[in-house]
């Protein structure tokens, strides 16, 4: 990677004097390159002062990247040049690849991959329109690079996008002032993907923060792995994620699986390896900037310093709407607010200094230095209304109180002169951030404040929930049930896991349904066991809340008629009877094998809250305790469990330990399960029983 | 009001030599005044070559507005001089009154507001950093007033903020190109306030639309009024509300009330004025420009043509996000896309023209135009990732097209170089608006959309779902009853609306109990009457779904004796009896006297979506039938309405009735009623039934 990310010697394959040929667009952007820049065509003996050279053989040295800006139909012969020559890495611009959905180039392109590969050649694209290094001016790419006025200064952020033109359309962020190391893009990521470029910028010591735009991938594992670099460097990661439409989610067997689609994987794979997603891509640069400059917060509180009302009170919104909290400052700052603020402002938090303050540097430093001082906050916002030149001198200042408390410091650009006068200067503060919206500041805190929660967690516990033989019991009845298990199997399988399943006894007849009853109390349930019966609501072989003996014979009698009509007798393996479980908060916890992550665990709480508003959170297989319970707690419904209507108060953390449970199962035994589906689970106080479960097997593997 | 915002003449006094003075920067700021200007201070003879003079009395002609650059102790002499001298306005610069919260200062403005009103003079402020006109160079403001590069073109938008900063950091947008007619605040609004400023920018043939910042206010009607007037010269009015926390909700009785905070109130009253409501303060102006630039959508379908995959997909999911259809082109439009794109393109909706026919104007326009051609279409975005100079002509020629198909374009600038080249030509263009956000686009697009749909239901009809003689047959039931109704009574007033109310009987003893039942048949439900509880599940006074004599005998003597402990026998008026009504959906319907607004009507699904998720909406009642089914049609469960787990789906349009009748009787009996909710209506197909109500009359007003 580092032939293709620290190159010292470039070579242009099709460098041309034609102006805006590819060639020609290249040469210009690389002219203030650091390293040794060499050109190739048989055309040309010299371009400009530089000598052109007929083939890459014929370089005087073998260049560490090679750029190819020929048409698609000269890709493979560059490509095999280079493997000849030992060329670290190859940049391919041709478009024309697997991206036209043609199966002869989708062929092609799977060729240059292998070959590169075998050749021990990093490939870069096809389609890809470059990469760019600003600090040592390698700006490789055809299309028009962003210029920076300076060298990108500390902290600088790095691009990585899957998409080439939004890639470099964050990068005209430079001409803004913002400081930027280098933007990736990747194109078809034959070789070269996403994840391995998020990788080299995690290792990157002049890379302060990732912001990467991220469509998909085949292998999003891979990504996921980057992200762990990234996060053992406390790097931060911030991504925007394309295409979050839920799409595929359709074909989901079960009732929970259906509702984590894959964009709901997604952000459940890149919380966990605690990634910042944000919304909007207006929100990218500006969270990634924040991070980069933002030490780890010393307070959750925020101080708001703002020079009109309404900015105030739109801090107080956005702040009550993203949940981060505007404590009010301690006797201290206090004082110095009232000491310093007219009678027609407002000495409190969020405090209006009026803008009287504002424009006296010396009162708007003992303002924000008390609240940046004061142990409540771990950061200020000043809200900037109006550019001009007089807000300049007021940004450093705020940059020197900030670093002297070494907490970060945000103006909230609220004026709609975008780069007016300050703008530029505030992006060069290495301790304040720019934002050009109330809200993305005030979500970019929240973010920076749970990624905080997040590494005070430590390290993912590797405790384990279930027994250490609950797998190999567990995988026999696996092996030994049909594609689909019945209920008594499922449940049969979960107990092995420890999650707490209701008892039940199979009987064959109505008389022996009475004596069981009568052994375990009534009220009893009763539901026809027959694996061609998987859904027995619908089927009409379960009664519930059966009272004695004759409404259980009746039951009986009904059920069997149902069953009888559905199925055939040698399918019907009897009636299992079962204890009443008494009212409660009833949740689903389910599992799904996902098509890219694997094994995932799916928490909802049952009834119209899952089916009609999808309240359910997902999260990737095995869950610590913390994982679970936060899934648990990030439902919109959760406060049903907090106790509501008179109920008790559901015991989350047993609750989550049974999420646990079902997630390890789910990851055990990957390979054998495709979906689980425990519904309901009837959960009051610290009671909580699941009285029905589902289960498919996984197809064979071929 | 044409005094002060087309005045002939403008007086400052306190005008002032001293640089950085409120009157020397005054006198700056109305440099290019088109009008007549004069200064009024009695030290100075004058002030660079104009003349100064000692009073208003001593000005050689009656000033149209005054605008007073005095101290807050100066401001009663200056109003009185006014007056005295028929001076049409004044404004007033200084703080310190109301917003200081002192008792004084609040009487001081108070008496400024009479004297003027009195004297027949208009009072802008004070605490009002001012009034901008443009087009007539009337900078009248102490603040660096943000210049334009030129006058105003059409359309223009006008900006109305009652925060001063936040209208003046609006304004800066003329710095980026944006064509802004006025800017208008109006400080402490002691006489004219946002209301009046919006009535006459409604009533001003030089503003195309209007962006409100609205904080709150005493009167909310009278700013519905000015936005009626609006509506009737189909201007738009966008507006931002800051303090969208919900305060002051917490005091509200009934449950459904409790539920509708004073900004979902604001929101209600809002929508029914027709007030587009942006989200976010950086979305306000975008709207506004947009609205001022699109004549009314041909059709529902937005095509987009994007240079880049991540931009079509980033298209796609916001449209999908802001229920934005995306419809695929028609085989006219299909054809020419096909012949342009080359095949790594993607010649569907969103289409890739790719970075090659972007800049091949002759393709992009054959692209554009046959979308724009084609009538599934009604406007069309083209997002723009880089800023450089070949994006001006191309904005130009989308211009054109725009304005030979009348339909608007949309240009998403996703590029992070926020000012770069051609973003204020765009700004300039009268068929175009600039969006710097995918997702405000389409938000904007959404609001345009449901704005045409409201203007094409007509004028709000006056039809009447309840009889005519209901009012004063309800007015007389309530004036006979005590400060909450009993279930009865209040049922009795709902039926004299219409409403659809469970019948029932009161009964003294459990024989005569049985009695009842018999006629009306099993199963039955029994409730204890007391105005002493109405709370009736916690007291253990109700007792559901009785089969049969033994079972009601023994429910009447235990909801008896829970009644009896709970209150003493002269305050319980018997036991109703009533049939069970069987299984349904559950809906509540309240109404709640709003302090602001008046009578409003909330609808909610009964049980913990309305009350753990809060999923209900408000409405200023009177409702239309319409604006009935829209409420409902809007809470997130209303699938639950449309058949859900083989319930036959609820008739909407009864409901919408049902909702209708209840909005009725509370807007008919205002003054009597401060809170209903009728809880459940239990709905099952076009059955629908209200089995329960209570009912608060308003304390008697002193």
């Amino acid at each position: 990677m580092r032939a293709l990310l620290d190159p010292q010697s470039i070579a242009i394959v099709g460098a041309s004097a034609r102006a805006g040929s590819f060639g020609e667009r290249t040469l210009r952007n690389l002219s203030g390159f650091a390293g040794r820049l060499h050109l190739v065509n048989s055309r040309y003996d010299a371009i400009g002062e530089h000598p052109c050279h007929a083939s890459i053989a014929a370089l005087p040295e073998v260049p560490d990247l090679v750029v190819a800006a020929t048409p698609m139909e000269a890709a493979e012969g560059v490509l095999q040049d280079c493997i000849t020559a030992g060329v670290g890495a190859l940049l391919l611009y041709a478009a024309g690849f697997s991206e036209t959905g043609r199966a002869e180039r989708i062929a092609l392109q799977t060729k240059l991959t292998a070959m590169a590969q075998r050749g021990g050649v990093k490939l870069v694209g096809p389609n890809c329109i470059g990469l760019v290094d600003y600090a040592r001016g390698a700006r490789i790419s055809f299309v028009a690079v962003p210029e920076a006025k300076a060298p990108p200064s500390r902290p600088a952020i790095g691009i990585v996008s899957q998409s080439g033109n939004l890639g470099f359309a964050l990068a005209q962020a430079v001409e803004a002032g913002m400081s930027i190391g280098r933007v990736l893009t990747c194109g078809n990521s034959a070789d070269v993907d996403v994840a391995d470029l998020v990788a080299a910028l995690a290792e990157d010591p002049a890379c302060s923060a990732i912001a990467l735009v991220f469509e998909g991938m085949a292998e999003p594992r891979r990504l996921i792995e980057a992200a762990d670099i990234a996060w053992a460097q406390d790097k931060p990661l911030v991504v925007y994620k394309l295409a979050t439409g839920e799409q595929g989610a359709q074909a989901a067997l079960s009732h929970t699986g259906s509702l984590a689609g894959s964009d709901a994987t997604y952000r459940a794979a890149f919380a966990r390896a605690g990634m910042v997603l944000v919304e909007g891509f207006e929100g990218l640069l500006e969270c990634a900037s924040f991070l980069a400059k933002a030490p780890a917060p010393k307070a959750a509180g925020v101080a708001v310093v703002s020079t009109s009302g309404g900015s105030a009170i739109m801090a107080a919104d956005r702040a009550e709407a993203r949940g981060v909290a505007l404590p009010q400052p301690g006797a201290e700052a206090q004082a110095v607010l009232v000491a310093r603020i007219p009678d027609f402002g407002s000495a409190r938090n969020p405090c209006d200094v009026t803008a009287q303050v504002l424009n006296d540097p010396e009162s708007l430093r003992a303002c924000a230095g008390a609240l940046l001082a004061d142990p409540a906050y771990g950061t200020l916002i000043l809200p900037n209304g109006y550019a001009y030149d007089v807000a300049t001198p007021r940004f450093a200042m705020l940059s020197a109180l900030a670093e002297q408390h070494g907490k970060p410091a945000c103006v909230v650009w609220t004026t709609q002169w975008l780069e007016g006068p300050g703008a530029r200067e505030v992006e060069a503060e290495p301790r304040v951030a720019l934002f050009r919206s109330m809200d993305r500041c005030l979500a970019a805190i929240a973010a920076w404040q749970a990624r905080a929660a997040l590494r005070a967690e430590g390290p993912r516990p590797v405790e384990r929930a279930a027994a250490p033989e609950a797998a190999a019991r567990a995988a026999a009845l696996l092996q030994a049930a049909g594609p689909v298990l019945t209920e008594r199997e499922a449940k049969a399988v979960l107990a092995e896991y420890g999650v707490p399943v209701v008892q039940e006894l199979l009987v064959a007849d109505a008389e022996e349904a009475v004596r069981v009853a009568e052994r375990i109390g009534y009220p009893v349930v009763i539901k026809v066991e027959s694996p061609a019966l998987p859904h027995k609501t619908e089927a009409g072989v379960i009664r519930l809340d059966l009272r004695d003996a004759a409404a259980l014979r009746t039951a009986f009698a009904e059920v069997m008629a149902n069953a009888r009509r559905a199925t055939s007798d040698d399918r019907i393996n009897g009636v299992l009877v079962q204890p009443m479980v008494p009212q409660g908060i009833e949740m689903v916890i389910g599992a799904r094998r996902d098509p890219l992550f694997g094994p995932t665990v799916v928490v909802g709480l049952g009834g119209i809250l899952v089916e009609l508003l999808r309240d359910s959170g997902v999260a990737l297989a095995p869950v610590t305790r913390a994982e679970a319970r936060r899934l648990i707690e990030g439902l919109r419904g959760a406060a049903l469990l907090r106790g509501f209507r008179g109920m008790p108060a559901v015991d989350i953390e047993r609750l989550a330990e049974v999420v646990q449970r079902v997630a390890e199962l789910a990851a055990d035994q990957a390979g054998q399960i495709a979906e689980i589906d425990v519904n309901p689970v009837i959960c009051h106080g610290a009671r909580l029983l699941a009285v029905d479960a589902l289960m498919a097997r996984s197809a064979p593997h071929g």
